[in-house]
């Protein structure tokens, strides 16, 4: 097992209420009343539940050093006592996106649409965590799903931040998108 | 099951036979009479292997556009009939590589190490695929692997390619490699 896997699993258990669970672009996810999230998951995580999205933490895939050095002085972990509030947001981008070379997706994500700085600007109040599905062994319906996570003071300045991203050029190449919001 | 994961199972079946298989860097493998490549592998095919190599091809995570117009104008797949030999070079690279921002390896790839450059140079004699490894569901003893064939008369080319790339700042980053030279 991939140390760094982590399954999310829709079902009827799970520390996370779903709040919302709403299409954005393309096919939604059925209605789940619960989220766990499993550290490691074993093959039986998905017995019984309405779903299961995989993926993997990895290394940076577009953040230069000096922009790196910026968020690791800002960043928290997911996971503060006080961020009870989450949302988990699936995505899969298109095959324009990723037959770009590198020089072209790393302009489109930040040069243009700011990726990491729209980022950074919610940090440390909305801490996030990117996991990877592309690459897992299994074929996986989307290719990134980003862990959120905030006190519910910061609830609309998170829907600042996606607001944002999502009217990027890079949303452009956003094929699939689902918005799943929680509390515990 | 990803339709991009590709099986190699060293072990008494397949079309390759093993001419040498020796550690370079760190521990090596079993030995294995053949070696067999299987796409979208079952969960068997481990059956009695003597080892078994997983890994995704996928997007390309260094090069610009303008170096993947002159790879792409030059660069022929592997399987040609005339392509009788192959190596399969499956290397892990160390942590520092993978905590290093996209920059900083971007220019030890290619601006110091020309890895593109190099690999350029021996086209369209020997064809390579790569396979990522590193952020499969399961714990993966290699991050990459690359399959490279070619004509029994381009054997010395490929001793001076791999020659090059392992006297690279890049391959002060490899922790372990090993180098499996095939014929069928």
């Amino acid at each position: 097992m991939n140390p760094r896997l982590r399954a999310f699993v829709g079902g009827k258990t799970g520390l996370w209420s779903v709040m919302s669970l709403r299409p954005v672009l393309g096919e939604g996810l059925p209605e789940s009343g619960k989220v766990d999230v499993v550290e490691r998951p074993a093959p039986s995580v998905s017995d019984g539940a309405s779903w299961v999205l995989r993926g993997v933490t990895s290394h940076v895939r577009y953040s230069a050093g000096s922009e790196r050095a910026v968020l690791a002085a800002r960043q928290v972990d997911v996971g503060r006592p006080t961020a009870t509030r989450a949302a988990l947001i699936p995505i899969r981008k298109n095959a324009a996106w990723w037959d770009m070379p590198q020089d072209d997706r790393r302009r489109i994500f930040e040069e243009t649409s700011r990726h990491i700085t729209i980022g950074l600007k919610y940090l440390p109040a909305i801490s996030r965590r990117l996991h990877h599905c592309r690459d897992l062994s299994e074929a996986e319906p989307f290719d990134f799903l980003t862990w959120f996570d905030f006190a519910p003071e910061h609830a609309s300045a998170f829907e600042d931040l996606v607001g944002e991203l999502r009217s990027s050029e890079e949303w452009t190449y956003v094929d699939r998108e689902v918005d799943i919001r929680l509390a515990r």
